[in-house]
């Protein structure tokens, strides 16, 4: 029987889709400015729009085939859950919608927020967190109500008075996070390639050959790199962070129902509940804290960077108060504990972000060093800016495991021993929700800064006065400060909630296995493993999980689990691999025609023609559909092949390597990326030569390696890793059943 | 009681070391050539002792200090064999030797392999090829010593009819292969980067800023330059492969000697016999196969390639053969497995060199892809460059998981489950050993490439007519192709150790157990995990190890183990950017030096005044002593504090996330340096606007950025984990009685 407590849930989703439409509405009244601004801002529009269609029908063709693939587990081989191409196809859905909306959302507000920022830096600000708020809130309304509606159905159909029924649920549950996972692999790998591309394009014949400035409108590629920044930056940016939200929901939730198996289902739906009561609070406490930014006419950018904080900080402060209370009422066991690992996550976050800042910042020794290296020319500021990148890694992960072990510690009631097990894992799953709990303001803060950006771009296209553009560059500068905050946040919810599956995934394995027995072992073990338990069906709870372990062969010398570490390993370097070179041939191919057009169109340069945009759009649009396909399908197909190969212990090990290696990798890359392009803008501030000199040359050769580093391999990296985590739970079964060794 | 076979290796260890002080006498035989030649040589050969003595000194005091731990923890604590202390000086010290026999052996050889190329290319083969075979069998001859003596003497004490006994041995003989891998990771770490310091700093001054050629006699570091290719390639790799030598031994016996723990001593003794025996026949053939390398007087460069094909390849081919007679001789159940087992190790470490042939040759699309992508600049180099690195990665890594689960399938008699696991983690370490058990020949051809290399420098300095030069570079040239093939063996039994050792580790947990009860739980398991077994004793044996397994919580969803894994992976990054950022830092000191005795030393351009070599000398030994520190001692204390802190479960995991992600990122930066350097060459022979247009400029970038890359952090990175995990079985009774949690 549904809780009252459950109820919060659909009710803050349906708050936080209202404020949503509020903020676009007021955004929406302002005015987009003069008549070459709307016209600018048109073409973006349009541009982007032309590219989610493509997109989206590209994903659309590969959900379908997917959607086949699980009907055919489910309905024919019995070897899932009935729902789970339903649930694919919705989180599929509700993850393109949230870029969807934050992209049109963007592509609407950038030429307003550079006429606000004609008036006033406060007037900038205004619209463009607004308009960041209306993506924040979208993602985490949307994300609420996918999980209240799919909990109420679900419930339906198996009673919550059982407490088997409760782990079937919230595994089910996982399929939709899948679903989410493949739209947004799709959106951050496509995206980030188109974005790149354009970037990379209009730099290198822009600004190096034909030496004019950045955004300027006789370079035929400008218009493509701002509908890259909202495809990539902004709709990438929602689809991953409404998968991730999801995502450390649902994981929290199958760990609770594991957890309290034995304990009855009260307290078993209490913790099963938990987690979505509190990302329903926080998406409230979210909501409070968007009004809370809101500055005195005339601000200094110190100002607005406190008014930002406000807003973030207050809504941690409040939820980190109010979860005590909550974790109180709901009458979990131990709730002091798991407040406490609620907390850490909250910790933990915030660290990776300020270790982010630090090694990115150009206000820091890392990122001045490499821009001193400079004066030695390109090599060194590439060796420096690679070895910064990958000390970097130290602190985040160092942050992530004391993180992990502390929150273990809390929620298995103050101690380390197997017993303690379920318990812990539900206290690590716990913390990854206390991370992204309040995620919608964190996100606003996070997505106006590609609006700010795209102001920007419109301001200097529009050919507005240089105040206008100062004022957008100090909106970005600031955008970038509370971004690495919120990249700390995505990329530390990443590892917790990647570990929190590895452990999901355990528990479905002993669904498919008590499936399988009970229908009569008509798939099942055709390498010879025997599963031991009362009357033939495997008990579910963490001392069996123990044996089961043992049956399945999942200690750390097994050589089919170190095969599936050394691959997931390697994957996570394939995948970047992959995408890196993708973004090197996208990037040809523009450089090829922009350079064709400078030849072909007569009048370019002195104004007295326009550059065909489009075509620039269209060869992004084309590469990154083409591109997207290689990496995203090895990395769909990876859990498939090695489970039928190696078996369930090949799938931990896939996992469990592919996480440990792709964190550190991924963050590596973020890091120098951001790193070289900072090191470059220290420069241009006018250190080591400045703006033009040679030290400045090797910066922008070190931000141009940069660019897919950050925006494209990092980032997608880490969906990679949540997509095989869930995908290897869905399909479970597969493994379970067949296995050639 | 020592069988027949023993004898076999003293036997070939004396005829090993007794060739190649044969071979060393014929190449002492040689002319140096003229006075100018031999003054250079002797130069270089001063800077490099004068590195080595330095060098010593400060490893001798960091083997002073960890042989001082080591005597507490035995002596003192009783954690430990008493014998370690002792095994670990040896392991260092005939590290050293061999590095240092080597690196003599180098230096005296470049210039007379000079003055030979004066005559013919032959000529110059046959001094170059024979030095470098004095450096194989010196390798695997000490390697071979070692083994057989401390088997004498360890079997005095330890009787070997006792089956516990040679359990205690084995592992007690891997605490010199630590000793050898702490010797050698310094070796490599710090001839790393005085090497790389000298040739970026060279670079950079010489050939960019003053325009001279490489090697030009007027550049101040160009003896540093030269120098560092002996302390780097040749003292360096000597050490490492060594310490690869012995470790694939050592490891493999201890797993013979755990997988047939419960058939009897006798077959048991010949389990731990064989990885020697087939050490020493392998030793044998190699010195069979140095003698086959012979060509006619004028022969092309192809029918020399060719006569290095025969020696190597016959030695293989021999091997493969002998030892199923051997395997079959000594008595061995499940011979024909094992047998092919080490038939799938010889394999893997073809199609490992291969896969880096493809990526890095010039012959080869990856690389004329990178050097198309000059064209557009160096910021296109460095990204093509880096994404077919990281692409690089997925057919070493194939090779290794399907050649070790063919390996553990053969080897554990056709089979995949629980009970084949000693016997099947036995194969995979006989897998290693048929790898490495030509490597005296191997690493005879992969050692005459710096000597060839060395040997052109000496030319250039010297003024010798440019043909002699063309030869050197010709003999260069084919080093690397070679070179390439004896870099896979050397990678792909790295990961194949490292995986033995994981089991080793298991190992001697076990022990450390038994032990701690015996002595009545003095320090014994103060975080209250219970030991279960008969009489309190701890079994040894396969299925024991599953029970203990459990105890130590070491399923892959324990969160010490997921814990360790992450901080593994880390560690691999983190000790890369340290040493990336050591060469960075060093290279800029050179840098200085170098413009500094261009500006106060008049006359060096204009060849009046002579540069002062030894100031460059000094300081890249300088540099490269302080900025080894810092990334070894991470190295040997990582270990030990994880095992403090996670115990036994959370050590496990370090080694296995260091190994996965150790290995693919070894990989990716061997193979993108490779390429660039290739690259660079491909532009050089005339495609894309051949040498001295933009593009070679781009690609001389690449260069730079690849030499660290390859030459410092990528080979390191083999040894760091080999380290980790040696030391973590040597000091694996500190894990298993003091840890926090």
């Amino acid at each position: 029987m549904i809780t009252l407590w459950f109820w919060l849930v659909p009710v803050a989703s349906v708050m936080a889709l209202g404020a949503a439409y509020y903020f676009f509405k007021q955004m929406m009244k302002e005015s987009e400015g003069t008549v070459t601004m709307a016209r600018i801002a048109a073409h973006v529009r349009e541009g982007a729009l032309a590219y989610l269609k493509q997109q989206y029908k590209v994903v659309g063709i590969v959900f379908a085939a997917l959607t086949g693939v699980f009907a055919i587990l489910a309905y024919v081989f019995h070897l899932q859950n009935p729902w789970v191409p339903f649930a694919f196809l919705t989180g599929g859905f509700f993850s393109a919608l949230a870029g969807f909306i934050g992209m049109r959302t963007a592509t609407f507000a950038s030429a307003r927020t550079a006429n606000a920022a004609r008036h006033s830096l406060n007037a900038g600000l205004r619209v463009a967190f607004r308009s960041g708020a209306v993506m924040g809130l979208v993602v985490v309304g949307l994300g609420l109500l996918d999980v209240a509606a799919w909990f109420l159905v679900l419930s339906w159909f198996y009673p919550l008075d059982d407490s088997h029924n409760l782990i079937v649920i919230t595994t089910t549950m996982l399929t939709f996070g899948m679903g989410a996972a493949v739209q947004s692999l799709f959106a951050r790998v496509g995206g980030g390639i188109f974005t790149k591309a354009a970037d990379v394009g209009a730099d290198l014949v822009g600004k190096t050959e034909a030496g004019i400035p950045e955004d300027d409108a006789r370079n035929p590629a400008t218009i493509a790199d701002n509908v890259g920044d909202n495809v990539g930056d902004v709709a990438g940016m929602g689809a991953d962070l409404y998968e991730s939200y999801v995502g450390v929901i649902l994981a929290s939730a199958a760990l609770g129902a594991a957890a309290y198996v034995h304990t009855g289902s009260e307290v078993q739906l209490q913790a099963v509940l938990a987690p979505m009561v509190i990302g329903a609070v926080g998406t409230l406490l979210s909501i409070i804290g968007v009004f809370f930014v809101r500055t005195r006419e005339g601000a200094s950018s110190k100002e607005l960077l406190a008014a930002l904080g406000r807003g973030v900080n207050g809504s941690a402060v409040m939820i980190a108060v109010t979860s005590f209370f909550i974790l109180w009422a709901m009458g979990l066991p131990n709730f002091v504990g798991l407040w406490l690992a609620l907390v850490v996550g909250l910790l933990i976050g915030i660290v990776i972000g300020r270790a982010a800042e630090h090694f990115t910042s150009q206000a820091y020794r890392p990122t001045q060093r490499i821009a001193e290296q400079a004066k030695t020319g390109p090599a060194t500021v590439i060796i420096s800016g690679l070895g910064e990148g990958m000390l970097s890694v130290a602190i985040p992960v160092l942050a992530v495991v004391s993180g992990i072990s502390m929150a273990f510690y809390f929620g298995s009631g103050y101690q380390f021993s197997t017993d303690g097990i379920g318990l812990g894992l539900y206290g690590i799953g716990i913390a990854a929700v206390g991370m992204l709990s309040t995620l919608g303001i964190t996100l606003a803060t996070d997505a106006y800064g590609p609006i700010a950006d795209n102001a920007g771009g419109n301001a200097e296209m529009a050919g507005l006065p240089p105040e206008v553009r100062q004022r957008t560059d100090a909106l970005d500068a600031l955008g970038n400060t509370t971004a690495a905050t919120g990249k700390g946040f995505a990329i530390g919810s990443a590892a917790l909630t990647g570990i929190a599956l590895l452990a999901s995934y355990v528990e479905e394995v002993k669904i498919a296995i008590r499936h399988v027995l009970e229908k009569g072992n008509a798939y099942a073990f055709p390498n010879g493993v025997e599963v031991s338990g009362d009357d033939g069906i495997v008990e579910l709870g963490r001392f069996d999980l123990m044996d089961m372990m043992d049956n399945y062969e999942v200690v750390l010398i097994n050589p089919k689990v170190v095969v599936g570490m050394f691959v997931g390993a390697m994957l996570a370097f394939v995948f970047s691999g992959l995408t890196m070179k993708a973004v090197g041939r996208a990037a040809g191919l523009m450089v090829d025609e922009v350079r064709r057009q400078f030849r072909e169109i007569p009048g370019i340069m002195t104004g007295k023609a326009d550059p065909d945009y489009a075509a620039c759009v269209r060869i992004s649009t084309k590469a990154a559909q083409r591109e997207m396909m290689l990496p995203s399908i090895l990395a769909i197909a990876a859990p498939v092949v090695v489970g039928l190969i190696f078996g369930v212990p090949g799938v931990l090990g896939l996992l469990a390597g592919g996480g440990a290696a792709g964190f550190s990798l991924s963050m590596f890359m973020a890091n120098s990326g951001g790193a070289w392009d900072n090191a470059k803008k220290h420069i241009e501030e006018g250190h080591f030569g400045g703006k033009g000199s040679e030290a400045h040359k090797a910066a922008v050769i070190g931000d141009t390696v940069g660019d897919p580093f950050k925006d494209t391999s990092g980032p997608s990296l880490n969906i990679l890793v949540k997509l095989m985590s869930m995908e290897a739970i869905v399909v479970a079964g597969v493994a379970v059943s067949f296995s050639l060794v």
